[in-house]
């Protein structure tokens, strides 16, 4: 089975490709690239597992491989220079392409590296996670960290494709699977109610992996984004309202330290507590949040921040976040299922009553 | 005396802004910029003699500023870290103006900051050098350096304005406004034969520095890459011809280390390099170039390369360049005075002659 969705962008539109054997697939994948130099970025997990199956259609061009550590401590200045100089150092010159093999860490690193090594050359997305494959991989958003804050320095950059392969998501360990659900949930309750409820009906379906539901979760995922992306390229509008729980979860993981909960993890218990400030706020019923709360345990998902982190330390890191203007907190919160927003415009103490209250 | 051009760009064109009393000229700078935050990257050199004028037009913003150390060294990621950092720090928001005041340095590395803080914010260049006035503060090119090679990493990244103040040329050490007149001398060979017999003619007044001089060249300079940079904003095409005696230049100043010499007496010793080359393969009389290179000796600037590198040095270096198409290097030549081309299509032994023959 493979699917084919268009991310329309113009001059930069482009497709991606969804599908249980994407790559191991030489044609559709030598029919997306057109350079002689390509250079594979990957991580060392990753690069075990599937390194060997891209390199093959890649025998008569100049490939070079740059593999990095895993986790989300690789998403810094001294990785992406390592990488620029490798790729300087194999006299990359601006027709090559590079491509991002592996979970979000790897594509946003490389896909910054692509915008930036001489001012930009093509890239492709091969992402090897639920997380990446539903979220990170499509709409052209390359970041690196700051000690201070996730996601601080980067560049809007679309690939030529995305080749998605969903049977990648078979050798995931489970808890970045789950992790990577987060995103998939999200998705139902920004934008798709329906959604929401087809993955409620099939979560035992979707534990165990089965291969039209995987095709299906990442499909119906990517066209979510993939419409939202398309009418709102930069953020400046609708495209806010893929940060739900992001706010909130960015705001753990920094408190944390990178990499101790996974990305999705944080995105869980921020959802959450965007729900609950929604709650609060008059928006939603108890039983709806009670619904998603179900939910997320059943991914063994975390369903609260940890209890250590206080609320002048989430106030001090969401402060830094990239949604706020001129000083307040912006936070995507739901009207409904499947209905989000973006606001500023909130009692400060409904707030903090939120970070006080951690379990819901 | 005030005078306004325009690069046109779609929604992303811009004024540049050319007179001598444009940085105290605080209604107009006011009006370039909606921003309650401001942060002014500048040099220490530069901060002495300008800061001051600058921040007194932003006594109502909030208002930071970053003081570089003078100098092509500074132009590398350990920099821009901390410069991103510090934005990061001071609760930078995305509807921030970055400032950049200063020479090419601050101005490609500030300008890079500010293509890639939270993905993108606006940004302005006052540049106070000749080199930055004439050539580096506009059409968007950013950058910093890698220890392997001269602005390998950066991205195209428009400012929102530029306002050139021809008096701070007055402040500029002798050595630097030299420099910068390589870049002038630049727009007559490639594109404008008429300018280039203007500044034969008025070298006197220019090294005198008259105002109604100075502004002059800095008009005609911006006009002509204007021009080419609204044809041609990524350079795929004829903005290629700006790289005149850079590819050469570059090298020089690779493997002399950099900030040994200045950038623009690199590109006055690389042009020498590439009118010779031009004579080699037929295309400018001996006398050409001898007028050429008695104008530059006028504005005491190198008119060949330094004897140590070896040509095979340069080959190493100019392969690296990010102009080369899959192995050859790209070299901008002329036709004739006032008409440049680019090519990779010259027997390698000329390109070897002329690397050997350092004088002409």
């Amino acid at each position: 089975m493979l699917s084919k969705i268009n991310v329309s962008l113009k001059s930069r539109s482009y497709p991606i490709y969804i599908g249980d054997e994407v790559l191991a697939d030489s044609q559709l994948i030598s029919s997306a690239i057109d350079s002689n130099q390509v250079i594979i970025v990957t991580d060392s997990n990753v690069a075990k597992l599937y390194l060997k199956t891209v390199k093959q259609h890649f025998l008569k061009n100049e490939c070079h491989t740059f593999i990095l550590s895993p986790g989300e401590k690789s998403k810094n200045f001294v990785e992406l220079e390592r990488l620029l100089s490798f790729m300087l150092e194999n006299n990359t010159n601006r027709r090559a392409t590079l491509i991002a093999l592996g979970g979000g860490v790897v594509g946003d690193l490389a896909g910054f590296a692509a915008a930036t090594y001489q001012r930009g050359i093509n890239y492709i997305q091969m992402p090897t996670t639920l997380l990446a494959q539903v979220d990170s991989s499509v709409g052209g958003k390359t970041a690196i960290n700051l000690p201070l804050g996730k996601n601080m320095v980067g560049a809007f950059y679309q690939p030529q494709a995305v080749f998605i392969d969903t049977s990648t998501l078979k050798t995931l360990p489970n808890r970045e699977f789950n992790a990577g659900m987060a995103e998939v949930i999200k998705y139902g309750l920004i934008n798709d109610a329906e959604f929401l409820d087809w993955i409620e009906n099939h979560i035992t379906d979707i534990l165990a992996l089965k291969n039209n539901t995987l095709n299906y979760i990442v499909q119906r995922s990517c066209e979510n984004k993939a419409k939202i992306v398309s009418i709102d390229e930069l953020e400046q509008g609708v495209r806010t309202i893929l940060n739900l729980g992001h706010t909130f979860g960015h705001a753990i993981e920094t408190a944390l330290g990178y990499g101790n909960w996974l990305h999705g993890e944080a995105v869980a218990a921020g959802t959450m507590m965007a729900l609950s400030m929604s709650w609060r706020l008059g928006f939603l019923h108890k039983e709806q949040i009670e619904g998603i709360k179900s939910l997320l345990i059943r991914l063994s998902l975390p369903i609260a921040a940890p209890a250590q982190i206080t609320p002048q330390q989430f106030i001090a890191h969401m402060s830094k976040d990239k949604k706020n203007i001129d000083g307040n907190i912006r936070l995507v919160l739901l009207k409904n299922i499947g209905a989000a927003f973006v606001t500023s415009d909130y009692l400060k103490e409904v707030l903090l009553e939120t970070l006080e209250n951690h379990d819901f």
